[in-house]
Parts: C-alpha cells; structure tokens; sequence
C-alpha cells in the first residue's frame, strides 16, 4: 500500500456522489440514478481509476491522503453544448425577438472580436465564468473570424479543457464586416480543423450559423468538410422561430421542410448538434431520431426571446429518440449557470404540462450531453476509464437553501430528488463550491 | 445651519436615485422616469424631508454627515403585494400544478403553523429573506390560524416595515386541521383587525383563500367586514388556472364568471387585490377597471407552476386600466427576489409578444405596486413626505455583472434603461447592498 501513497499522481476525494449510468427517460430513476451518500474517487494523472462506496474502497487507499468534501454532492461536471462565446457581453440585452435581436445586438458585439487582444481578453472571462458555474466542457460558436477560435482554443489548452468550438460560417443576410465567403470559410476551417482537432482535449465543430446566412454554395462546402473529416462535429441552429423557419424555406425552395435543407448538404449525421428545434414537425422529430443527431435544448433563451417552448417529452419519445442536452446559449440564454437553465427547463416543461423531474434535467446537463456529444466515454459520469471533471455542490449555499434543505446529505433517492429538485429551482453559481478538471482544482468559491 | 447638524434624527444619502413620478404604461418614459444620477436624500424621523439634485441641496445640507454610496443605484424599497409567508420553507417544491400542490405540499406545511414557536421562527427567517432582498413592503398571506397573524405583526412592529397581512379564511375543501367556519372566520379576522390595523405601519387584509376553499357563507362573512371596516383589504386568488376556474364556477353556479363570485359578495373594491387573473375574460378586466380592484402579477409562480402566461398589456391598456403590482407569490414562485420576478415578468410578456422595458417592470415593484394598495402617498417613490424606504443596489454584483454594467452610473436614460434591464436579467439578493427602514439601516451585505 506505501506505493500507493508515494505516488503523487493518485488523489482520493470523499463526498456524496451523484450521477447516471443510464437515460431517466427510458429506465426507473431508481435503475439510472447512481448515489452514494458516502463514497470514494480515486483520481489517477486525470482519469477515474476508482469509484465506489467509501466503506468498500476505504481499505484498499487506506494511506491516501484524501480531499473531503463534508455537506457536500459532488456531481460529473456539467455539460453546456450550445454557448456562443462572443455573446458574453451582451447577455441579457433588450426588447427583441431572434432576428431582430440578431441585427440590432449579436452582429455588432461580433465584429469586435475581429481583434485578437479584445477577443483574447473577453475569452478569458468567459472560461472563469464557465468554471463558476461547475461547466467543464461546451460546445462553443465563436465568431467568423478565425483568431476567434485561436483564442478560445488557446484558452482551453491552457485550462486543459474539454472543449469543441468552430469559426461562424456565414456568407449571406449578415453585415458586410461578419461575412466570408463560402471559399474563405472552406480554407480558414480546414486551417484551424488541422492546427486544433484532437490536440489535447479539444475538437473542431464545423460552424454554419444556420441556413439563413449561409448560401447553398457555403452549405455544400460545410459539408464537403464533414466529409474530409468524418470525426469532426457538425453544429448549427435549427428551427427555433417561426418567422426563421419561414425565412429560411423561402431560401431553399426546392426543400421540403427546414431540417431537409441541411439533410440535402449532407450535414445531418450523428455527430450533429442542432439547437433549439422548437419548431420542429413530426416529420423532423423522425428523421433527426433517424439520422442520430442531437438538440441542444436552450430554455433561457425560449423564455428570453420569446420564441417558444421545446418539446422535452416529444425529443425524448420511445417512439422517436433523439439524442438530447441542456445549454444555455448565452447570450439569448440568460445565465452561464446549468442548474439555472434546468430551473427554466422545468418551466418550459410545466408551461407544456410536462413534468422534468430534478434527476431528468441533471441527466440532460451531464451524461446526457455527454451522449449527444459521443463522448459518454470520456465525460458525463463516475465510470471509471473517464477523465476526472467534476463539481462540487453546496446544497445549503444561501441561507434561503440552508432553511430548505435542512439536512445536506440526505439518505435516500426521494429525499435526494426533492433536494435537488430544490437546488435547481434556487441555485446559482454560488452553489458551486469547487469545479476540478482532470482532477485538479480549476475554481473554488473563497472560503472553501 | 448648525441647527441642521446637531439634529441628530436628520439624514442624508448621496448616490444615484431612481423612482417614478407618473405611469410609465401611460406616458412616455422620458416622462415618468426620475433619475439623479447624483442626487441627495434628506431623511428627518423616517420622512423624506428633502429630495435632489446634490449640486442643488449640497449648500443647504452642507454641514450634515452624508452617507454616500459610490457607484451605486437607490431605489425605492421593493413592494411584493402577493406572497405566503407560511409557503417558504417549501419554495421549489417539485411536480404538481395547482390544485394538486396545495393538497400535497401546501395544506401539510401550513399545517405546521398551529405551533406559534414554529410559526416565529420561520417568521423570522421570512423577514430576513425579504429585507435581503430589498422588499420593504409585502401583502401577506398568514395561515388559517390566528395566531400567524400574531407572529406575522410582531415581527413586522419589531423591524419597523409597513405590512399588510391577514388570517386566511377557508371553511371547506381542505383538510380539516386547516379549516375553520364562517363563524370563527368572522370572529378570528375581527379580533386582528382590531388589535393591529393602523397600529404602527401594519394594516389588515381579509384574506378568504379563494372562492373554492369558501362556502358562500364565509364570503358573505367577509363582505361583512369590508362593510364594517371600510379601510382595511380584501386579499384573495382569482382565475389563476383553468382547471380552477371550472371548478370555482361551479361551486357558484348562480354567478356568471368567477369575477361574479367575489362581486355577489361585495369583494371587488378599490382595497381589493386579486393575485393572478391569469385566465380573466374581457369582461372581467372591464369590471375589475370600473371598480378600481388591483391584480398581483406573479411571473415566477405564472411559470413555475405552469398556469399560463398574464396579460399584462391588456391588464395596463388605456381602454381597462387596472391597477397592476409585481409579486414574488412564494413559495409558488420561486424566489424572493424582486429583481428576479421582474426577468420572470419579461419572459411572460416575450411569450405573449409584449414588450416589458426595465422601467416598467420596476414601476410595477415600486409606485405602481404602492398604487395598487393605494399607499402611493406613503412608499414607493422618493416623493417629500413620504416613508423613507429604499434599496441601495449594485449594478456591478457579480463578476458577469460587472463586466456587462461597465460604468456603474450611467448618464442618460437610455443607457440606465440598458443597465437597469442586465440588474434585472442577472441580478439576485447579491444586487442589494443595502436596505433601509424609515432612514434607518436593516439590512447591508457584508463588506458593504
């Protein structure tokens, strides 16, 4: 056992633990919820080598020395796969709805980071905001520009993050100063698909905004790229307002409905990520299940811009299974926090009269993203194998949760989905007490 | 002017001052908005003796000790006119709507109020959480049991806040250890009314819970004591869910909607305030204008329970204006906070296709709230002679705040407009530094 304790790369942590080792919405919670109410990590240079009860495991790394997290649940870190990194300065901006609010907010704010230094300075509070909030991995659009990506990228290495992002194809219905062209952005991409795919932890994700500012010349060229690089991402918006929906059949007429204009450029596979789809048909439910694509459900941003309401239950069907993750798409959504965006989620639902239970949204922010990113491998549970990103949760971060949930660490599966049913509907970022990546401590709330 | 400075219950306040002086609804903004960016507050016993510019007072007040907050925005203290002072230990309960919530959450937790020690300690609490939160006044549900109501007043005398609160009446359809008659109602209610309302700055709200929870004898009974005391309230539920509003029509078939139930009963007067009105009728909104009732808009609640979006427009249009105030409803909705309840406002009204400015919203916390309660010559603007209650916020709270509110004291109302819309968007009981009573400190963060 003196191996053990001598080898600097092991770390033990000791809290509560929660996290999923299957889908809420097609097993018993009791079947997909995995709890321990005192339990062991055993971290080895980043990777879960150990996962398991305390008492089970305590003899084996009895000569560990250990990080105990006392009244405190320690969750996978939480998985945002929709985020547009520029919009960090203008969240929370006025009075429009999506295309009008495109105009008038996000294209200005976006020329901006046509410099570096700017950029470079917006990206690093972007990140510290990121690991405040417990996210440790996003799926992130950064601007048209290229340097963009290169600071985000940049960033992300340094912090040894999990991160997928791409430059902001967009080539038409966009200011002159926010345009590429469809050549321009088949050569930039493939440059930053060479310089950053799989370098560390990082991935490219090919970036069309959405069909409206995209030509179909630019379209092909997306996915002539998706061809080249079969493991790269594909991630775009779809189908979130009524009049883009509009807006966007009217471009490609010869299309029967707006997911088919992305099927017709080959752009819709299982490594796609589609945000929003609120405004999707039967017809497009089927085919995205089909296909194998993911959603990235935005509820902030419903609410926020008022587009409208996604249909959890539907997206979740047994009939028509899609790949489903919560995100915040900051700067229409309203918060960097995960436990926010499920609070709204939990809205959308009630408004739809559905019920998303606390266990069912915590899945959609961690494994569940992480199987709409195919990297449930790697990120999005305790498994052991996967990269140790985790977060620490104070359940009685303000004396508003203190009073409510009278006992942190509570015994059984109920009591724990009403704590953190609780913990969603009054969390914020103070709720994070600490956020590890690879099991190194990236954040922690002072006094902690 | 030595006279000034050795009087010793003289105050004074120098920051940025924001209140209203007229109906943003009704006029234009520019219009009803006053902001000092540097102003000065004179306080003398509690009233607000003087109001202004620094640049026009600093002469006159020259030799008084001025607290000055730098960087930060005062207004005045926030008006909650719904809330269940009984319901916050079981805020963000999870899964039901209405009907179903009251039985399996709602009934049981005010149950526990039968015991006067349990009901001040969480009393207690509820002040604290309120005064964190900047909200200086409130209409407050107690629970069926007198001595709530009891515990409510003497926490409210003791802090010095003008309160509206009342015993709620309820004599059928709920459990039987939360009932009482019509009898006890009158009597229990009479009791109060005599022992507190215009003591100090309480007054006493009739409080039947809802035409379902009431037999026609009860509402008669209330009637009653609006005949014989025409100074205090009448505080109830109206049409806040469908299923809710089917069943109170039937329970009163004689009556022609469920605004008819409360007007058959001489409910609907100008102290009259109706939380909800989700599902009014036009009718209803016409009657509610005539009568000059007022109706608590509670967005979180709207959405946590999933009830339906309010009307917010048509309730503040120039043909039926009603008297319209924010409330927080908790534990039906989901925090105490003002600011909070206001971003929860502006997503009911994006999903209608509205459009709720920052200052509406915070005139309908502030002066359009202390007009539903018909308290405008005493709180809810920095008029002279009125109570000084207010709120010093921090437009710059928290890292993310800080970096979007750039410049913490803007000089134009457009770009006020801006920042007070990010306070609202983001903010949370960080954004209150400090809160004052009657000139006097009652709650100031640490480090502040």
């Amino acid at each position: 056992m003196s191996t053990l304790a001598s080898n600097l790369s092991l770390k033990a942590f000791r809290a509560a633990f929660l996290d999923f080792t299957d889908d809420p919405f097609y097993v018993a919670e009791s079947e997909s919820v995995r709890y321990l109410a005192d339990g062991l990590l055993i971290v080895e240079n980043g990777i879960i080598r150990d996962f398991g009860t305390y008492d089970k495991l305590k003899a084996q790394y009895s000569d560990l020395p250990t990080t105990t997290y006392r009244d405190r649940l320690i969750i996978p870190g939480l998985i945002d796969i929709h985020i547009h990194l520029p919009q960090m300065e203008m969240i929370g901006a006025y009075g429009e709805q999506l295309l009008e609010w495109l105009e008038k907010y996000t294209f200005p704010t976006e020329r901006k980071f046509g410099d570096k230094d700017y950029a470079d300075k917006v990206t690093k509070l972007f990140f510290d905001e990121l690991l405040r909030n417990g996210t440790t991995t996003a799926l992130i659009l950064a601007t048209v520009h290229p340097d963009s990506v290169e600071s985000c990228f940049e960033e992300a290495i340094r912090r040894n993050l999990r991160i997928i992002a791409g430059k902001v194809m967009m080539d038409r219905n966009a200011p002159d100063f926010l345009r590429d062209t469809a050549q321009t952005s088949y050569q930039d991409t493939k440059n930053l698909i060479e310089k950053w795919h799989g370098k560390g932890r990082l991935a490219y994700a090919v970036t069309p905004r959405f069909a409206i500012t995209s030509t179909p010349e630019q379209l092909a060229i997306a996915g002539e790229l998706l061809q080249e690089y079969p493991d790269v991402y594909l991630h775009t918006h779809l189908s979130e307002n009524v009049k883009e929906v509009e807006l966007a059949t009217q471009l490609y007429p010869a299309c029967t409905d707006y997911l088919n204009i992305y099927e017709q450029y080959g752009l819709v596979g299982q490594r796609s990520i589609f945000a929003h789809g609120i405004q999707l048909t039967d017809s497009e439910f089927e085919r995205l299940s089909r296909a194998g694509s993911a959603i990235a459900f935005c509820p902030t941003s419903n609410l926020f811009l008022g587009s409208g309401l996604f249909n959890v239950d539907k997206a979740k069907s047994a009939e028509t299974p899609i790949k489903v993750g919560l995100a915040t798409d900051v700067g229409a959504g309203t918060s960097f926090s995960m436990l926010q965006t499920a609070s709204s989620a939990y809205q959308v639902a009630q408004l739809r009269g559905q019920r998303l239970s606390a266990f069912k949204a915590l899945f959609l922010a961690t494994l569940g993203a992480a199987k709409s990113l195919s990297l449930e491998d790697k990120i999005g549970s305790f498994n052991i194998g996967n990269e140790a990103d985790f977060v620490v949760l104070d359940p009685r971060a303000t004396p508003l949760m203190a009073f409510r949930n009278s006992i942190a660490i509570p015994s059984t599966l109920e009591e724990l989905s009403e704590q953190l049913f609780a913990m969603i509907i009054l969390g914020d970022d103070r709720t994070v007490s600490a956020t590890y990546v690879m099991g190194d401590l990236a954040y922690g709330r002072s006094g902690e």
